[in-house]
């Protein structure tokens, strides 16, 4: 059902890093539901986690790693999100981690745990520790879609996308999947993001640039407008590519880097939205004219998260009324209704307060029939603007979430 | 569909009161559409509005005449909002109160407009004016329940209630109905309501009885999250019945007239959720022990507003774990996790950050198996509660709004 997106055909290597696969029967049957990515020595690691203050047991123990040093791997789990465990989940989480590093031969903390799929389920730890030997057996540097399919849960496409960097000593790449269907919404979607580049950056830059780079991509989007317990979202450079350390925002390389990692997470989370749960339109709403980007994204998500407008989408209808009620319950101080514009694609259905005189039925319904629907609201109040994607609300959005679990 | 609701079998009639119902044919065909309510000389009347910016043109103007004087009619009609309508809709809410003032022998500013259904529509002017004479013809004062019919739109059930109120002379009474099914929230539901007292009460103090009332009522429910332009609450003292005016919120009156106010309003805004659109579970959801009302509130809300929350209720699925989720994502300052307890019913489903330790699913099953679910949320930081209730996610909420205008 997911709404002009395919699976990538090809993700290419990023040197330095190495991805192993395999089948631990944590929930699925017969499908890879276990990743370990192997950072080559010296490799940075930057993440952002959920916000939800119910966050998992694998995002406290991957903050507290990440704080001790540089990781040397990332373990990865579908099917069971380890969240709501209390005590007993970061027990669980740990001894994860501990075995890894036996294998590994490195310390504990130079591991980050992730879990995604049902919360409040205990991890089937031993089926995991017992599989982790043949994943890492399996090590190769051209896995990418192979760990993009193991990390699914509603998710109907394997979410990848990659950007080659053009540097000093030819090209270097960067490579990012995500999974993320539902519980989707701004404070980083349900989603998990692995993201790496054969670039050599240093800490506090990766950083810097992987929070900018989310501010735009999955920092706007939502399916559901609810949070997840175990988002993450994180980038390794591991500084294989023979190209000059990047210490600054002024390095030359920096530009390049950003561009591709914006680039990059933009379209990982325009998939997160189009493979939305149930999602039947891909909905872009760009809200111009505010006197600030806040209060245009405000107003964005204020549609974005409305219930009517979205059933209204499902239903390809017009239902231009439903968009100004939610434009007029936006929390935007001393708001000028006839000064606000709403446009369908390029057609204008709202001005001056109500219905635009020459908008006719067929015009708005010619937008709403096309799978991707763009929205554009201007305020008239200003010169700030922001765009936020989202789906429709279909009753297959309904279906999946009420038989989830069973 | 609606869960445990029933129309009353009867609504005693208000002296000082009479009302009128006929069909104008705005939207449905043979069913009354169209209500007028004739209001002794000397009545007062409080009302409250919705917030939304985008208010409908009926909301602009009896807002504007209720700041004139004591209204003497209501005219309310279903099947179109006016709302998106500009300068045009004021202009048609506009005529036809000058027609009832006409046919009524009053001024046009003693009549209050109010209108429900479709967004952006022009009113059919006409066929309501030329509707008015007959309804006029047809005043009576038992005919609440024509009335509650009258104002339907997608309600699946004609809501009202009254109480009796004793007083000095003997029986007061006060009676009111409600229409409200979608686009309902807590900045005053979709909704439509009209209650009337034959105690004589000041204008002051009717406007305090009232946003007491509904902020512990009208302000605690929600079905999507979305607010309509149209919300109106209207508040009648007719003053017929021999009971000596109440003045102060000191006069001995003051008491019963709320008790029976609060008790109508909880009841009216209960039965708006219990038809919630495609409505299959009735959901108490009470946040206590929180440090504030308001942190209580936005807890209570925020778990009310998930659909990934409300479409496992559809399910009867105790998904205890998106209950979790969604208080995680509460905002709340410093919230700490293990302090929590959260009970489907009487059964303790989380505590110290997870599962409780003696929870079975089965337990949560027999819960969430019944039509009626209590939550009850358990902050562990403070004396503060707040309850609010609302409706499940279901298919059926989608076909209704997806297939609603076709």
């Amino acid at each position: 059902m997911a709404v002009g997106l395919h699976s990538p055909s090809r993700l290419p290597p990023v040197a330095g890093l190495r991805i192993g696969t395999a089948e631990a029967g944590i929930k699925y049957r017969e499908r890879p539901d276990l990743v370990v990515f192997e950072l080559a020595a010296g490799s940075q690691c930057a993440a952002m986690f959920t916000r939800n203050r119910f966050c998992a047991a694998p995002v406290i123990l991957a903050r507290q790693h990440l704080q001790q040093g540089a990781p040397r791997y990332l373990v990865i789990n579908s099917g069971n999100a380890n969240a709501g465990t209390g005590e007993a989940g970061l027990q669980d989480a740990s001894a994860i981690c501990a075995r890894l590093a036996a294998l590994g031969n490195c310390a504990t903390e130079a591991v980050l745990p992730f879990s995604t799929g049902v919360i409040g389920e205990p991890l089937p730890v031993e089926r995991i520790c017992k599989t982790l030997p043949t994943v890492l057996k399996g090590l190769d540097a051209d896995a990418w879609l192979h760990a993009a399919h193991a990390i699914m849960t509603t998710d109907t496409v394997a979410k990848g996308a990659y950007r080659e960097i053009p540097c000093a000593e030819g090209m270097a790449h960067l490579v990012g999947i995500a999974k993320g269907s539902g519980m989707i919404r701004p404070d980083m979607a349900t989603m998990l993001v692995f993201i790496a580049t054969d670039l050599a950056v240093a800490p506090a830059i990766l950083q810097r640039a992987l929070r900018a780079a989310v501010a735009e991509s999955f920092h706007r989007i939502t399916v559901d407008g609810d949070t997840s317990t175990n988002d993450a979202c994180v980038l390794v450079a591991t500084g294989a590519a023979a190209a000059p350390v990047i210490n600054s925002t002024d390095d030359p390389g920096y530009a390049g880097l950003c561009k591709a990692l914006g680039g990059v997470c933009q379209e990982l989370a325009q998939a997160i939205v189009r493979d939305g749960e149930g999602a039947t339109k891909f909905i872009t709403i760009e809200v111009c004219e505010g006197a600030s980007e806040q209060e245009c994204l405000d107003t964005a998500f204020t549609i974005a998260h409305s219930p009517l407008v979205k059933s209204a989408f499902f239903a390809s209808d017009p239902n231009w009324g439903r968009i100004l009620a939610a434009v007029g319950r936006a929390p935007l101080p001393r708001l000028a209704i006839d000064k606000i514009r709403i446009h369908l694609g390029e057609v204008c259905i709202v001005e001056n307060g109500g219905r635009a005189a020459d908008y006719h039925e067929e015009l708005g319904q010619a937008v709403m029939d096309k799978p991707e629907i763009p929205v554009r609201i201007s305020l008239g109040r200003g010169s700030c603007k922001a765009t936020v994607w989202t789906s429709d609300l279909s009753y297959d959005y309904v279906r999946i979430n009420a038989e989830y679990r069973t």
